[in-house]
């Protein structure tokens, strides 16, 4: 059996800087033909020069592989029109972190009155600009997600012609709020399809699944497969592959994050197919994010057939989702 | 500031075998006059020869400390009324383990029908010798004491005379219960009348509080921390304090168990003073283990003092809860 994907997209995606940068960007161009590459730096990315001199280092990362790197910018509100419209070209969204939800994002938004916000969701609106939302609150772990769709909503409906990303939804009730407003779509990761918070911590403690949003519970999970599977014109994939070194995810302490671009289309391909919906998958992993942002991205094909796909135990010195597992699809060729 | 604490007892502790029994014997003989053993060895203690051979070992590890190891059986649906009757006055408990639910517990019981286990626990009834219950289901982990509960109703119900202990709760669910029959009984933990996931998993991984039952939610912790406070006399103070290596703890499969045996007295004090009910902590930490269990532990005066107490980074190579952090009482001496 074999499944040809068209210009698959990850419309989530961490690939960090210097050596790291290095490491994974390759095996994310080797899988798909374009992602949305996140900002989260140290420091964060938040001008025009910070946004091209990062698409250099990653395009330098990916060598010759035909690979676009869609770029972000780390949302400030003080972004006036004047700067947007001067770096409109070079982005494709601009991601929004509550203040010191996840890894570096200390430097995110504290204040969630709109107002605050709103010149520059207004600039963003009227350029068309993507707003992508990591949509936690300093909540309890497992209802940051849901305590959050409130202000989704408020966003949502006082800028209703902004395209508003729910990024990497894990609850029913991201599910649900993103069918009741128009303007609102979701990304959903690999693992969030894959894992409840029982694959983390219901026997032993398994730190490569840790990650934030935390994994919730199984109907959380059946939610997400629901519209995933359906390939719901309103979400689309982002792996929120999250790299950390080895040492620093098996110790005390361990950073939030799985790193699954190199395993994501294998494991999408046996996850829909085990669903019977393998041919939305297309869906999931690109047309839909070419609807919702209005992209063509690169042409590129990449061919899957059901053999078995043994997993590394890592890739340099990262581990990846299912390490040492063996998937029952693999990526034959790229064309 | 001192208090002075009249035989405490931790009603609920690993103390493990050979090397680790070495280690970790010693440091509750230095904070309580007694404590009940669990019985999870490999292989687990099912005999009376098995149970005065391991109290003769802890006897050996504690040295010349004044410390009375209660003993416990690992449950058996096989124990007959004969058996019983001759191992009565070795034990204090028989501990019931759904299989594979925690450490050590792959060889407990799967059947809940109470049929199946109710030739042995009417010989309990009979004899007065209470049941320790480790009471989760194979659910989703953060439901698995609450889906416990209809068992243990059930065999509170159907044996009014045993004496049932729910072991370590850490939901309102149990709380609840707990009040509703009156043969239930239950032991908390110092750790969950401290954490929440959040401490767990909020932030970044912290494996040295990872545990099973694992630790709840806000309100969880709030209705424990209410009968606590109040010492209500059907509950009591268990440490469920478990050591686990270093190695074993800071690792991918990072095992379950928080051992806070030689912080507990003092971390108790800290939070029973923080909610003005010092005067309530004997009572958790003893007179209620006495009345429940009919017992008159080895008099033992244990006197704290209000005076920072610096938690070293591990005892040989078990890292304590609060490893390298600064209580604010300390035992000063016992007598």
């Amino acid at each position: 059996m074999e499944l040809r994907l068209q210009s698959p997209l990850d419309m989530h995606l961490h690939l960090r800087d210097k050596d790291m940068l290095r490491t994974v960007a390759p095996l994310s161009a080797k899988s798909f033909a374009a992602a949305l590459v996140m900002p989260n730096l140290v420091p964060p990315v938040t001008s025009k020069e910070m946004v091209l001199s990062y698409k250099r280092r990653i395009q330098e990362a990916v060598g010759q592989e035909k690979f676009e790197p869609y770029m972000t910018l780390f949302f400030r509100s003080e972004y006036d029109y004047a700067f947007l419209s001067e770096v409109k070209e070079d982005i494709l969204a601009i991601k929004l972190y509550p203040a010191g939800i996840t890894t570096n994002s200390e430097d995110g938004v504290d204040n969630f009155s709109i107002e605050a916000l709103a010149p520059t969701l207004e600039a963003m609106s009227e350029l068309g600009i993507p707003l992508c939302v990591h949509g936690e609150t300093n909540g309890f772990v497992m209802d940051r997600e849901a305590e959050f769709i409130p202000i989704y909503e408020r966003l949502a409906k006082r800028f209703p012609q902004l395209k508003i990303i729910m990024e990497h939804i894990t609850t029913k009730e991201a599910v649900d709020a993103l069918v009741r407003y128009e303007n609102l779509y979701a990304t959903i990761t690999l693992h969030h399809l894959y894992i409840t918070l029982d694959d983390v911590a219901g026997g032993l403690l398994r730190p490569h699944l840790f990650c934030k949003p935390i994994a919730k519970r199984p109907e959380d999970r059946m939610a997400l497969r629901k519209v995933a599977f359906m390939a719901h014109p309103k979400v689309m994939f982002g792996s929120d592959s999250a790299p950390h070194p080895r040492d620093k995810k098996e110790a005390p302490g361990c950073a939030a994050g799985v790193f699954s671009a190199p395993v994501a289309l294998a494991a999408l391909a046996q996850l829909f197919e085990e669903a019977g919906v393998l041919e939305n998958l297309q869906k999931f992993v690109s047309d839909n994010a070419q609807n919702i942002y209005g992209i063509t991205p690169p042409k590129k094909e990449v061919k899957l057939v059901k053999e078995p796909f043994r997993v590394p135990p890592s890739y340099g010195d990262v581990v990846p989702m299912f390490a040492g597992e063996t998937l029952e699809w693999r990526i034959e060729g790229v064309f």
